[in-house]
């Protein structure tokens, strides 16, 4: 990892948030919301991030030759989905947990009943967004990214995998094969289909979108290892939530199976793996994939 | 009333939820979810119920020539939108209600967190079931429709209902508007779109649909008010939950505001409004239709 230079593709990525940050920041106004629910909404949708999954959409759909501008609804609904899952997982009967990136989690400072319906309504707006955009991308391509978001979100998927992780919680026999699976369902499903979306939105053949679903899934893969290896060795201020939760939460992380150097390695063959897929493509945009990939994993070295 | 006859179209209705119900009891076969997570989607999703919501979309878009087989997978899908509201709304931060259709509601049978899963997990698959009409339907109706469908379960809709619901109980100073404005919300907008998206994806033109919007708005009035009044007079084995559980929640309610004979008077006058509006239609799907808004009020009388 020595060689790898992160800074010019942070300085994109921050770029690149930038725009979807903005996007984010005016996307429910004018809505008939609740104000109050508006207001807990907002509060966790604005509270950072880097916005990769918007940003990894954004990126697909250039690389295949779509306007930016055009996605950006659909590419938003990706955090908004992310979101409601943070929301829902702080919960008490969920992980419990009081603090998410350095703040009070969304039923800390909103209460558990509205915290529950800030979710509800972050995943239900992210499908008025993703609808939104006929009329700008051909129709035929809406439905059937509509389709994969849903599945890769949904209880095959991304609930599916929060499931799993409940069920696995305080149990001393989940082994290795078990965790990958709640992982790609957890974390991997949402940010392979942020990738696929963006191709499939951009027409990209079905041989261009199984590479892109490749790296997704690879890139996705390597950000859990990362953040279960933040986990025990990340600063509190980075990870904006003590270090060690895992481990206190009686929770099988990478490296409690596999030990943080093998851990390391797992998630740079993934990282090789995204890299291997994009072979075939050339330009900014592939460049900047290229990069992401390799920063995912740069902040665990 | 004393001239309605309910039981044709009560038998109508019951063939049209049979053939909802057998398409629901394998919607999520074959898919890959946890097996204890599907188990208590499908707890819910099969507990019975008229299936109100898709056999409106089923026949508005039959009503506009469409083969209730194609509407099949995306009328189902207001199911799955229902009976995840319900979920959530019974969770112990909200409603916290221990019944529902007389059997133990999602969380006392399979705990807090897996309940708000699997509202998660049934929201979600809405929208996958609502995506997979492409390829039998028009692909530019299908985006529009889906918005109509998120926006109106959305926060600002079911989603907001529910919060001002929340917002509302143990306050003594709710107004008839204000309680009109939330179940247009909490209960209306899904009854409204469950018949605008059947004529969206049936290519009725602006003025049906609007037509259509109007009679959904309607019933949807009316359907809470005969709520409200069932709550008060009804027996705990229709209901499925104890009687006079509102005002126990304190919960403002029409007759608690109106009394029982205005009650029943408004909710007559909504089926006026939407008879009106259905006068430009003929034949089975609108009589059917005339025959499901005298019907909701019936059972009130």
């Amino acid at each position: 990892m020595a060689e790898f230079d992160a800074t010019p593709v942070k300085a994109a990525l921050v770029e690149a948030g930038q725009e979807v940050e903005a996007f984010l920041g005016q996307a429910l106004k004018g809505r008939h919301i609740p104000c109050e629910l508006l207001t807990a909404m907002e509060y966790s949708l604005m509270a950072g991030g880097k916005r990769l999954r918007p940003v990894l959409c954004l990126t697909t759909s250039a690389l295949f030759g779509l306007d930016q501008h055009d996605v950006m609804p659909f590419a938003s609904a990706l955090e908004f989905i992310h979101t409601y899952s943070l929301i829902h997982d702080d919960l008490p009967a969920m992980d419990d947990d009081d603090l998410r990136r350095g703040k009070p989690s969304n039923h800390k400072k909103f209460g558990e009943a509205r915290a529950i319906l800030a979710g509800d309504g972050l995943l239900t707006e992210a499908f008025t967004l993703m609808a939104s955009v006929a009329g700008t991308i051909p129709a035929e391509r809406i439905a059937p990214a509509i389709g994969e978001v849903a599945v890769a979100a949904g209880a095959a998927g991304m609930v599916g995998g929060q499931d799993l992780d409940m069920a696995y919680t305080g149990r001393d026999n989940v082994s290795l094969e078990d965790l990958r699976y709640m992982h790609s369902l957890k974390t991997g499903a949402l940010i392979t289909v942020s990738c696929v979306s963006g191709a499939l939105l951009a027409g990209a053949s079905p041989e261009e979108v199984e590479r892109i679903r490749a790296y997704g899934k690879a890139i996705g893969a390597a950000f859990q290892i990362v953040d279960d290896i933040l986990d025990e060795i990340g600063d509190e201020a980075t990870l904006g939530k003590p270090v060690g939760s895992d481990q206190e939460q009686g929770k099988v992380t990478y490296p409690s199976l596999l030990g943080l150097d093998t851990s390391r390695e797992l998630a740079s063959k993934e990282v090789d793996t995204a890299l291997e897929q994009l072979a075939p493509f050339s330009g900014p945009h592939a460049d900047f994939l290229r990069g992401l990939a390799q920063y995912i994993i740069h902040r665990a070295w």
